[in-house]
């Protein structure tokens, strides 16, 4: 887009929201607009900092009159530099932190309105206080706020029963490119009454507009936690174990997530000063594990009984070489943490090119087959960290290697993917890193839709420009 | 829109798809285009009847060229008229019947892709073939569509644990405005790169395209059944009521069917020649009903027992007046079989003027009071017929009364929707029926967007003109 008039517009915006919530480049407060992974320089114009949907749309209508860009900014917790302002041109970034109030939490409804600013954590407590789970979880939950979760559709460890974050929004209240504000906070379970417009918003990553507030769906609250690690013989057991533990479990299976023994040895090489360390709990090396959890709400004794015939029947068939039950909840909690301590481990062995992917739940096993077997043979003695959530057929497919292989790498990764049908980015969205491999995976129609849409809704394109859509 | 060259494009067409699959207006293989309710006269130019994905889009991009308007149509079993022509005006339908192919069943991806011309039973029998289930259940699912279904996005009785189609919707295949395939037939769980382009063509009734295809999610399928019909004091029970069963089934809650005493005494009164004839189950008379199903695979014991905790705590705490558990199927088919009789009890005493509606979970109580009491003062004597999918909000608002009355019942009744926060459609869509009434409950920004929406995917506007979108 063309450059607008910048110097003028912010000139407005310090009139509109006051001069303490324009911040210049460089001002120390500002310095939250970062780059959550250190790839991406981030050197916005200015940055904003309204305090009500009312200053968001006054700030957005200064920056459509202007033809400013503008950066949507929540929790800055995003992989793949959705909120990050581009390095070279002059934009705004808008953050939402200061709208965090939780509106109304209605027990009856099952749901809850809280502003974009929402760290998640916060949401998570105001359901728990009307004894309710708002069931979104993610590593960054204790920063990552509402607002960004939903321009991302953010997924994370509880997708398997409860859905991505499109699943859990009921309405939206935004600002639209314009600076106009629609008013789509609504709780209901049906309305079919036209096109569903929050669908748009929720994983636009800030291109289509300025989410503000939003309704959410909560949940009764699971009192019981089955938690067990399971050791596989090899992925192609998956699909069959994955039947098996709907069967058992049905909609009680809240998480199932897969990593190798190469995390399992990343765990125990590079965290020894965690507290506690690390510790395979089983007595002998495997080549993959299965974190299983599945939560209920008062029947613990079923659910108990649940997952002791679950194992005992995938054992029996061969499914499970070896299988940890937590007994009580520290239990539980330090198999988890192994789980959860991957990236961290990942990190401290020098990092790695990491892929957020998605397969057709039969194909997991073939594509970590593929991508193995591809690597080794591309880049000899490459090391795969390949774990995630798997039950929802979500791989991050982690390659430690030097970072000047990535093009290359991911190019490997990425077209394994596409013959399996899979997708690029199953929860981390697009942003800036993802655009040009985007541009590559989907069908030249597919992206000529997403810019009729883009060009529909914000034809002066001021709103997070150079981003999720491929140039 | 400007009528474009009829008899140049229906000469085309003859070409394009050969002479037997495009009807003649008249032509008594055209005859299943008609409206399901009878409201409406049915007097399309032509049928066209394609074959496959191909020949819908040789159709599309004909009647694009000449810009002729076309009107997609599947089982034809929809409420609001969305499928019929508009009567005076040259447009054509287009069936997609004849795509009736199940393409594939995949056990281990819990996926099954479909055309859309598959009647909706057909899609269950090949689910239950591989041991799963498709848990769309609608009363019209022995002639509804699968195209129907995404188009309207339908509802039915399995929402509450299933979903709407929506959530069972994982890709898409259709034939756009310009007469272009969309590919977009996957099966990922996780998928967020870019907007969700499905989610615009899922409920759009056929006004942005014609889905051709669909890929949708399967689940386990349950072997045990838990029925069980409760008498209730009052709708202000219905809450805590919810809450409480939401607590004890957790997610094998699949259905909540609330009706009154007006209800059963329409199946008592006007169904007596039924083979069996609806039986009141209790010895005395209530207020209000409320049938519960919930549903689990293996686990039949755990199943009965949770109803049992659950009608024990609910008569404990006051919520239940009486309640009649189905010891058998055959005694929970004669349950289902009262709440599924209603529309036939109501159409025999003289029909009724209908209202699918939803408000939020809690405010249903006071939206039964509101209208009742309204309806009472503007029309003494007028009985009220409410029941409905009241576990998703959805109630069928339905008032005994003469058709010439229609429009100013139907505007006290959607004058206390708006009151509630509630929606003028919960699950049957807009079409033609509902147009004038959405531009009344829609914000002015709103209605904008979705015709911004409209006219950014279909500028020439062939795509089902006069359905969904106010004026």
């Amino acid at each position: 887009m063309t450059p607008g008039d910048l110097p003028a517009a912010i000139a407005e915006l310090r009139d509109a929201l006051g001069p303490t919530a324009v911040l210049a480049p460089g001002d120390p407060a500002a310095g939250f607009v970062r780059d959550e992974r250190g790839l991406l320089p981030a050197r916005p114009a200015a940055v904003l900092r309204p305090r009500s949907t009312a200053e968001v749309a006054a700030a957005i209508r200064i920056c459509a009159r202007h033809r400013v860009p503008v950066v949507p900014f929540a929790g800055g917790t995003g992989l793949v530099g959705g909120a990050i302002p581009l390095g070279d041109e002059a934009q705004l970034v808008l953050s939402v932190q200061k709208l965090d109030r939780i509106r109304s939490v209605d027990q009856a409804d099952f749901a809850l309105t809280a502003e974009a600013g929402c760290v998640l954590t916060d949401v998570q407590r105001a359901a728990e206080e009307v004894g309710l789970l708002f069931p979104l979880r993610l590593a960054s939950e204790g920063s990552a706020r509402l607002g960004g979760a939903i321009a991302t559709n953010a997924g994370g460890s509880n997708v398997l029963r409860y859905g991505m974050t499109r699943e859990l929004v009921l309405g939206l209240e935004a600002v639209l490119p314009d600076g106009r504000i629609w008013h789509g906070l609504r709780s209901l379970r049906k309305d079919n009454t036209g096109y569903d417009l929050k669908q748009l918003l929720i994983g636009s990553e800030g291109t289509l507009g300025v989410v503000t507030a939003a309704t959410v769906r909560l949940v009764p609250r699971p009192r019981h936690h089955a938690v067990a690690l399971l050791a596989l013989p090899e992925p192609t057991v998956l699909t069959t174990l994955f039947a098996l533990a709907r069967e058992w479990f049905e909609d009680r299976l809240t998480a199932l997530e897969l990593f190798g023994r190469t995390g399992m040895d990343l765990l125990l090489s590079h965290l020894p000063d965690q507290l506690p360390a690390p510790k395979d709990p089983f007595t002998r090396p495997h080549p993959w594990y299965l974190l299983v959890e599945a939560t209920a709400t008062r029947d613990g004794a079923g659910l108990a009984a649940q997952l002791e015939s679950f194992l005992a029947e995938a054992t029996r068939l061969g499914l499970v070489t070896d299988a940890v039950p937590a007994l009580d909840r520290p239990q539980a909690r330090a198999l988890w943490a192994l789980r959860e301590a991957l990236p961290e481990a990942e990190k401290r062995a020098g990092g790695a090119i990491k892929h957020d992917v998605s397969v057709p739940l039969g194909a997991i096993a073939a594509f970590l087959a593929d991508t193995e077997r591809e690597l080794a043979v591309a880049f000899p003695g490459v090391r795969v960290n390949a774990f995630g959530h798997v039950g929802d057929g979500n791989i991050h497919l982690n390659v430690l290697t030097r970072p000047e292989r990535a093009a290359r790498v991911s190019e490997l990764v990425y077209r394994v993917v596409a013959e399996r049908h899979g997708s690029i980015s199953a929860e981390h969205g697009i942003g800036v890193l993802k655009r040009e491999a985007l541009a590559v995976a989907r069908e030249p129609l597919e992206l000529e839709l997403l810019h009729t849409v883009k060009a529909a809704l914000d034809p002066l394109g001021i709103m997070n420009p150079g981003k999720l859509l491929p140039g």
